[in-house]
């Protein structure tokens, strides 16, 4: 090559390299692992990461990738806030009412018992206040969070025996996850941690008198009615239980503006695609457990009334303990007495009289 | 330019072109325009959609553009199905029931009196059989279609006098949007057609004896509570209005797949968005409204009654005289009593017993 061919090949390639290097840049794979909280059984949760990280790769035309683990693959269940804080993966899939032995305050973005129901909650998250004050509390936890589904109202458990009276709830040994356990414990019940796949044998042998899991979906397929076909609703601990993706900073820091937006995005169609679904499975599966010869049943209200008694009570104990607590639940119960006040003049209204037509 | 260094350039030039071609035609700008059918003053829908459009730029790197009007910007409001259909503007945001003269099966992906709430309709299009039997209906339209949001359960509308009896209803003149008018008719009331920035005068003159809108936050600031200040609950018409995003079909398949996917998701999200937003504003428009001294009464169960006999007496005719309907509803039916029956013992038991406690 002579040399002013040179010159303006080495220009060229300036101009071009110039022009070029951001379409190169934009285009690297970005290749992101999420760990599950849940097996892959809860197929509603596992399917709603799995619908969300498909989204992300179509949209990016595969430049953002992110693999989905189950519970346990990567780390255990319950390790995957320490996972995203600590950066060993960039992106978790979860409840954060788990963690409310780091911060009881993890639980207003999920679940409290008496809380907000499904609507209310994801109202509170995308257009009210929760999703600001939530954002705050997790920031101090390295995460960034996006609403990530909901399960709706869950069931209230398998019992062995029925449940007539306050009394019958006196050292029952119970299955329950989270901080539902607190309330229990205060009505003379005892608490047990159990993994989802010991319960049908711990019930079975007697070493627990109940279990709570979700709902009729989710319960159908660990087959608990076999060994304890008493099933009470509603469950009041999990009016409208919220999962969440919760997302590295770093991580989310060095994301593209596009990338950013594809993941907000597809976080908040999996989160509508979530409720959707259990909505949409739960009531064939009622079916086929009363065919089962279930027994469904209400919890008699001298047991509501004590449950809503003694959670009152120890949001009144955290209001004056933790300080974090107390500015996140203020807000929230000031919207969900709102939301119960707009309901009773709107869904409410409307489905309770339609529970009382008869369909053709 | 020497002739070897001509020849140099072209041939680079040519491998350039060569390279840089799939890059830069990946890169073209796609421009759409969405023509919506509500005016800026219903801002949770039109803010829905800006959304959406806000969401699809940023996530395609502003490769995808889609413009956002108001009704009447572009063409009428109601003129929106044919707009899509025909090719003039490539999306519409809209209520499809208000396309029942074409065909009563549009208010099935929308909302019917008597019909489904807003979780079940998002239940039934995003996990039943919705989704699948409304988009082969909107097929017959050149459309494919899209959830874009949902109200909520409405309200009943404005009375200028008390409806205390079913006879109250006899001659009542109505400004009402939609399938509900032929509910009415049949209820001796006289169904009125009139643009929103009318209502007002039309109640004030006595023109019409009453007018129904959407919800509080909407209301509110149509300022019907002067001139007609009994606010009846609930909307039975309109349990839960989900609107729609219609997209041409022709104009969908020229999309790349990245671009397909940027705009289901992000539809999605508004989806969500829009019911969130309702349901964090109506409750302070409500107060509002309360303190106007606005009656908020419930309808009378005998006017209730009537119009769910009406209701099925014409759904009942449909199944005979259109065969779409009779194949949609079927569907839609089954799914509706399927809700209604878990919701019993979930979401429904849950928040029945939340609105008799008393909260902190």
């Amino acid at each position: 090559m002579d040399r002013r061919s040179m010159v303006k090949f080495a220009g060229l390639a300036g101009i071009l390299a110039a022009g070029a290097a951001p379409a190169v840049h934009a285009q690297a794979t970005v290749r992101w692992r999420l760990a599950s909280s849940f097996p892959k059984s809860i197929d509603t949760l596992m399917g709603g990461a799995e619908y969300m990280a498909k989204q992300v790769k179509a949209m990016s035309g595969g430049k953002f990738e992110i693999s989905v683990h189950p519970g346990g693959e990567l780390m255990p269940p319950l390790g995957v806030l320490d996972g995203v804080q600590g950066g060993n993966v960039e992106m978790c899939h979860t409840a954060p009412y788990y963690f409310f032995g780091k911060n009881e305050a993890f639980t207003l973005g999920c679940a409290i018992p008496f809380g907000m129901g499904s609507r209310q909650m994801t109202a509170w998250m995308l257009e009210g206040n929760g999703g600001k004050l939530m954002s705050e509390f997790y920031a101090g936890y390295n995460i960034v969070n996006f609403p990530g589904g909901n399960s709706g109202t869950q069931m209230g458990g398998w019992y062995r025996k029925e449940i007539k009276t306050l009394a019958d709830m006196k050292g029952l040994k119970m299955r329950i996850g989270g901080f539902a356990g607190k309330v229990l414990e205060r009505m003379g019940a005892v608490p047990q941690q159990i993994p989802a796949g010991e319960i049908y044998q711990a019930l079975e042998k007697g070493t627990i008198d109940a279990a709570e899991w979700i709902g009729p979906y989710d319960d159908l397929k660990l087959g608990l009615f076999k060994v304890a076909p008493n099933y009470y609703y509603p469950g009041w601990w999990e009016g409208g239980a919220e999962l969440d993706f919760f997302v590295n900073k770093k991580a989310y820091d060095g994301l593209s503006a596009e990338n950013k937006a594809i993941l907000d995005t597809a976080t908040r169609a999996a989160h509508v695609s979530i409720q959707a679904e259990y909505d949409a499975k739960n009531p064939g599966a009622l079916k086929q457990l009363v065919a089962q010869k279930v027994k469904v049943a209400a919890f008699p209200k001298a047991v509501m009334d004590e449950a809503f008694k003694q959670s009152m009570a120890i949001y009144s104990e955290l209001n004056a303990s933790n300080p974090v607590w107390k500015k996140i639940y203020g807000d929230y119960l000031a919207f969900q007495k709102d939301q119960l006040l707009w309901d009773r003049f709107s869904q409410a209204s409307f489905d309770g009289y339609m529970r009382g037509v008869k369909l053709p």
